[in-house]
C-alpha cells in the first residue's frame, strides 16, 4: 500500500511548513503566489485529496473554538493573556478557525456559558486559561467529551488532558541564578499566598535553586496578593529587618513594580527580576521573565486541531520561558 | 390603543436599568435573585411579551457580531484596543451577543474576510476600529446592507453611518490648556504624519487652543511614525534649536515616554502629557489624556442592537476624553 498523502508529506515535498500548505489550501490569497504554485504542484503531483478534505473540513464542523476574555484589572499582568488571545486569533485564523469570545465572573457562570455556546453556536472546541488545583471546569467538559485544551497545567494531575503552559520554576531559578552568578546570595521572592499553581510553581525554581547552591532561605519569601502597592509594602518591610536580602525576584511585574518603589529609600542598592515582561516592564528598564505567547498560542492550536482531526491526544507541552535582561537586575 | 410595553417599560416599573431587564430576559442567571424577581413582577404586571420578544432574538440571528483583533505592536499602543475589546465582550455578552474575533493584514484582506465571515457564520453584525480616509471596508459593508458600527468616526462624510469616537481634539485641548494654565506658553506637539484622521484631529486641540490663547505655533509641531525611539529622537532635535518648547502634548504614550527620555538630558525642565492613559503611563507617573473605552464600547454595542432591532440609526457618538495628571505635566 502507498504511503497515505497527507499535509506534512506535500508540506516536505514542496519544502514549505505545514501552515503554509493549511494556507493554500484554506486561506490562499494570504500565500505569496510562487509559494502557492510550488504547493499546488506538489499537491497534484502526489495526489493529495485536499478537495475532499476541505469538504470534511467545511461539514460538520462550525470551526469555531471558544476562549474567554478576562475582566481588565490593573492593566498590566492582564497584558499577558491579551498576547495569548493575539497569537491564538493568528494562529487559529492561519489553520481555518475563528475564536469566539466569551467572559465569566467565576467557574459556574463559565460552565453555565459553555452549556448556552454550545446550544447556540455548536462550538468545536474550548481553550480554557487560569487553569487551577480541583478545577470543575475541565471536569464538566472532559463528561461530556467536548473537546478542549488548556493553556495552563491540570495542576491535579497532568495527565488528564492535552495542555500546553511554560515552566514558571524554570523561568524563577533563571532569575535566581543569573543573581547568584553575579555574586548576590540573600535572594528573596515576592509571591503569592501559598496554594495557586502557578504562584507555587513560580516559588518553587527560587527554593531549589537558591537550596541547590546552599543558601538558607529562611525567612527570604514573602507573600501578598498580586499588585504595585502590595509588593512596595511587602518588600518594604523585608528591608526593614536585620541582614536584609540584596535582590529579589518577584511572581509578577506588578509585585517587581512595587518591589521598585521600596528599594529607591533602602540603604544599599537592590537587584529585582519581575515576571512576565509586560509593556511595563520595558519602559521602565525591569529585568523579568518574558513567557513564549506566541508560540504558547500555536502549540494550542495544534493540539486542537489534532484533537478535532479525530486523533485522540493528551500530548503535554511545556515551554521554557527566557530571561530579559535590563536595568534593575 | 394601550401603550406599547417595551423594556424600558419593565425597566422604569421595576426601577431597574434596560440592561437588567434584558439580563433577566437573557441571561437570568447574573442577575441577583431580588433584582430577577423584580423584574419578572414587573413583566408579569404590565403583561410584557417576553417569551415573544425572546423567540424573535432566538430566530434569524445569529447573535454574533465580528471584531479584528490587531497583531501585537509595541505593547503600548495596543493595549487601547485591547481595553476597547474587553468592554465590547462584557456589554455584548450582557446584551446576549458575542464576540467572534478574526485577523486581516489590510483592508483588502479584510474585506475579502468579511466574505467569508458572511458566507461561513451568518453574523449578525460588524465592529470595525481604525477608521481612515477614504475608507473601502465601510463601503463594502454598506453596499451589501451588512449591519455595522465604527469605533472611530467616518473621516471624510460623518453622516456616513453609525459610529462611536472619543473627542481627540477636545483631549489635547484640555492637555494644552491645563499647560497654559501653568504658566507655559512655547508649548510643541508632537504628532504623526498628517493625513491619518486620528493624528490630524490630536493637532487640532493643540493648535486651536493655542492660537485662541494668542501664542504663535510656528516651529513648535514635530510628526513622526510612533514608537518611543523616534519620540525622543524628535524632541531631542527640537530641544535642540534655540527657543525650546518647557512642554510637550503627545499624539500618544509611546511618543511620550520617547520624550521623556530626550527631556532628563534637557538644560530646564519640560513637561511632558501623553495620550491614552495606558498602564505604562500609570506605571512611570505620565500625565496623560484618558478615553472611556468602556463607555465607547458600550455605545457601540447601543448603537448594534438599534440597528438589529430594525430601527434605522444613523447616530453618531462622540465621547470626551479626561487629563489624568501625575509627576510629568
Amino acid at each position: 500500500m502507498a504511503e497515505k498523502v497527507t499535509i506534512a508529506t506535500v508540506a516536505r515535498h514542496a519544502q514549505v511548513s505545514r501552515q503554509t500548505v493549511s494556507n493554500v489550501l484554506n486561506a490562499p490569497h494570504i500565500v505569496r503566489e510562487e509559494t502557492r504554485r510550488r504547493v499546488q504542484e506538489a499537491i497534484s503531483a502526489l495526489g493529495y485529496r485536499a478537495n475532499q478534505a476541505a469538504r470534511q473540513m467545511r461539514t460538520g464542523r462550525s470551526r469555531l473554538i471558544a476562549v474567554r476574555i478576562e475582566p481588565t484589572r490593573d492593566g498590566i499582568n492582564g497584558s499577558v493573556l491579551d498576547r495569548f488571545l493575539h497569537g491564538l486569533t493568528e494562529t487559529a485564523d492561519a489553520a481555518g478557525y475563528r475564536v469566539l469570545l466569551y467572559t465569566a465572573r467565576d467557574d459556574d457562570q463559565e460552565i453555565a456559558t459553555y452549556d448556552d455556546l454550545l446550544g447556540a453556536y455548536d462550538l468545536d472546541a474550548f481553550v480554557l486559561t487560569g487553569t487551577k488545583h480541583g478545577d470543575p471546569r475541565t471536569a464538566w467538559l472532559a463528561e461530556r467529551e467536548v473537546p478542549f485544551v488548556t493553556f495552563g497545567r491540570p495542576w491535579d494531575a497532568l495527565d488528564g488532558h492535552p495542555w500546553v503552559d511554560v515552566d514558571g520554576a524554570a523561568g524563577t531559578a533563571q532569575a535566581t541564578r543569573h543573581l547568584l552568578d553575579a555574586g548576590h546570595h540573600r535572594i528573596a521572592f515576592l509571591g503569592w499566598p501559598t496554594g495557586s499553581g502557578v504562584g507555587d510553581d513560580r516559588c518553587a525554581g527560587w527554593r531549589t535553586t537558591m537550596t541547590a547552591a546552599g543558601h538558607d532561605v529562611a525567612g527570604l519569601r514573602r507573600e501578598s496578593e498580586d499588585g504595585i502597592a502590595e509588593g512596595e509594602r511587602v518588600l518594604r518591610d523585608l528591608l526593614a529587618h536585620d541582614a536584609p536580602p540584596t535582590a529579589v525576584v518577584c511572581a509578577s511585574d506588578s509585585l517587581a513594580l512595587g518591589a521598585l518603589q521600596a528599594v529607591r529609600d533602602a540603604a544599599a542598592p537592590v537587584a529585582v527580576v519581575g515576571f512576565d515582561d509586560t509593556p511595563v516592564a520595558a519602559a521602565v528598564g525591569l529585568s523579568s521573565v518574558s513567557q513564549p505567547l506566541a508560540a504558547a498560542a500555536a502549540r494550542c492550536v495544534d493540539l486542537l486541531t489534532t484533537l478535532l482531526d479525530g486523533q485522540p491526544t493528551d500530548q503535554q507541552v511545556l515551554l521554557t520561558p527566557t530571561l530579559v535582561l535590563r536595568h534593575t537586575a
